[in-house]
């Protein structure tokens, strides 16, 4: 698996550093062509859909139960690492290879993914991949979409060889899914701080992300005494400092970020007039986090009264929270304790392939630790032996519900 | 007057708005030379000096008694208002043709002067004309410092006809000069929210001018708990609102200021790791200024402390504050009681040539209010009713130190 793993870190690796493997390019057509194979080799059904994505079945024996699909995104932001996204793809594959190889047919099928996009990262819209397969993605989202060299997503779909011309919106679409479990890099720190090996995600969290626009006068910072002074930036502060207060005493798993902040023709001898920030919040709780949300702002517009600045805001992107399914989170545990790796219960802060499946079929995701938190980066790193432990937790939750009978209450 | 301020305002009239006459340029020389031809029609001794300043003599009949120098700069930022600088420079010039006419030959020299440049809006050095005046620059200086389109001092003066090779480093310094008084727009809204017309500076602010750079740890804004970041922006936001405080404090005349602060590789999801931000600081008194600069760097160091942060201060600029004699101060004050002109004391935030003088001469300033404080802008303005009353105030003045004789004590 571990071999296998930095086979496929080859596809697209970038001379600027990490991994840049973007839906449709070159890299990524080599990509998922050797992942074909590759699970060809292990003896799975192996072939594109519609859109790109590629999947690995193991036919189980009693067809009337709906399939677990495993497995996660193939595609990398610029210059990223090679365990996100990949480490799932490439674990999930090797796990039905071992689970065939060792127990034969199973009687419920199992069926490894890759999907073909989830970052977002050369057209402006994520989960091309999970989302045809659960319907939330159709194709005439294609023609309109475009990447940075103008390309569109039609146009590059096409190029590739995927011609989905009078196959309806949802071509890649798949009904009864009896559930999806996904083993993923955690790109966080929580596991390393608190001695864990395996994660059990809670959720994924909800998200609420905002502009906010603080304008006053811009003065000259010689002339104007403080009393006189209209100061977006000293106004916009104060809000940095309330949104980080506010979420150190909401308690996890809330977070608050302000990441970007901008000073309109900052000059250092005059007084700010035009501030604008974005505000970033997360929670597993849609009510809480739509609170807090409402509590922050309405105290933002109390600074801003008083101290006679104006100020508009602007929701960009409202996503609710994904609760994963408590059965299949317990298995996952009983299967930690059982092999004495430790685990603990966390929720997810960034967005997966998992948060598509979720509405609509019992869904899981199994963490490990990443060094340092570091993703998105070519030094995301996670060390052997925790990639092992997550892919054996992996195989052992895919056999009870592949191959046991226990797992048919479950999903 | 007011038509002379006018029709000078012509001069580098700049088609995006206001006025641009910066140091050496076309419009610049035309605007010199349309000062001497006035200067020469109202009968004052008129000529350009080595570095390009114009003076308009009326001389004196003691010529023991040291003269007396009015006037102010007649560069522009770009996109400039019509008075800043070139009120001071009409004023003087128009006071003295009106004190010739009305009272013949003065008992003590008076001199107008349009310095050729203060602003800095050219070659990155400002004063160029006051400071070669008082000797505080020299034309060593000239040949190191270069404009945006890379053509040095050296050259422009030399374009401009401004040869002063041979002359040595000082060719335009002045011994002997008996007092300074500058004419001036306050640039700021204190004399309007004070309902005052004239303002008599008391001293012009020192600055102390620092960049501070924040670092701490960036990371991905979903995946960090609260409690496990280092987060360089919520950092920065205290030291700003920290600074404000202390400002506010301190108490008039300090201003303290945060005009840029720039997070680096600012995204809407990632915490910021990296700030930057600038600290300006004045006041009319050295060791206040020092010591609460001391106090508020230490604060900021225990902010960092306190969040596992860096922090990195150098310091940029650093001016002395430079006093205004008291003795033409009061003289002015007598001045404006005299005529019923409401009259305050209060500080220059902004550098003047008058700084320039004040370590070699008695100095002193007297501003006119600014229309919302704006200035460094086409914006920029005076009710004409004021722009008289200053310009009132500086022939009353002028003629007491001219042909009356209680000046002599003073000066």
């Amino acid at each position: 698996m571990l071999e296998v793993l930095e086979e496929l870190s080859s596809y697209g690796a970038d001379p600027e550093g990490g991994v840049t493997r973007l839906l449709y390019t070159e890299s990524w057509l080599q990509a998922q062509r050797a992942l074909i194979s590759k699970m060809q080799q292990l003896g799975l059904e192996s072939a594109f859909d519609a859109v790109g994505n590629v999947f690995g079945k193991l036919s189980g024996s009693q067809i009337a139960l709906k399939p677990v699909l495993t497995g996660s995104h193939v595609d990398t932001v610029k210059n990223g690492g090679k365990y996100d996204g990949a480490y799932g793809v490439v674990a999930s594959m090797m796990a039905l290879g071992y689970l065939k190889a060792a127990y034969g047919e199973p009687k419920r099928t199992l069926e490894a993914v890759s999907f073909c996009e989830e970052e977002g990262s050369r057209f402006p819209l994520a989960y091309w991949g999970s989302g045809h397969v659960t319907g939330a993605r159709s194709l005439a989202q294609a023609a309109e979409l475009a990447d940075p060299a103008g390309v569109t997503l039609l146009e590059a779909m096409r190029q590739a060889g995927f011609n989905a011309a009078g196959l309806g919106e949802h071509p890649a679409k798949r009904e009864q899914i009896g559930a999806y479990i996904e083993l993923h890099i955690e790109q966080g720190s929580v596991l390393t701080y608190r001695h864990k090996q395996i994660g059990v995600v809670t959720a994924i969290v909800g998200q609420i992300r905002l502009t906010v626009h603080v304008t006053g006068s811009s003065n000259h910072a010689g002339t104007t005494p403080m009393t006189m002074r209209r100061d977006a930036l000293a106004g916009a502060a104060e809000m940095v400092t309330l949104t980080e207060q506010m979420a150190l005493e909401a308690g996890e798993p809330l977070v608050a970020t302000v990441g970007r902040l901008e000073v309109r023709r900052g000059t250092s001898n005059v007084v700010p007039g035009d501030v604008t920030f974005t505000l970033d919040i997360r929670h597993t709780d849609e009510p809480e986090m739509r609170t807090f949300c409402v509590r922050l702002l309405t105290k933002l517009e109390e600074i801003a009264l008083r101290r006679g600045l104006t100020i508009e805001t602007v929701e960009n992107l409202h996503a609710s929270p994904v609760a994963m399914h408590e059965g299949i989170s317990a298995a996952i545990e009983a299967a930690c304790e059982a092999v004495s790796f430790p685990s603990m219960r966390l929720p997810s802060g960034a967005g997966h392939d998992a948060q598509l499946f979720g509405p609509i079929c019992p869904s899981a995701m199994i963490f490990v630790p990443s060094v340092a938190g570091i993703s998105h980066s070519p030094a995301e790193f996670t060390e052997a032996g925790d990639l092992v432990a997550g892919f054996q937790t992996l195989v052992h939750v895919l056999y009870q519900f592949g191959y046991g009978g226990e797992a048919d209450e479950i999903i």
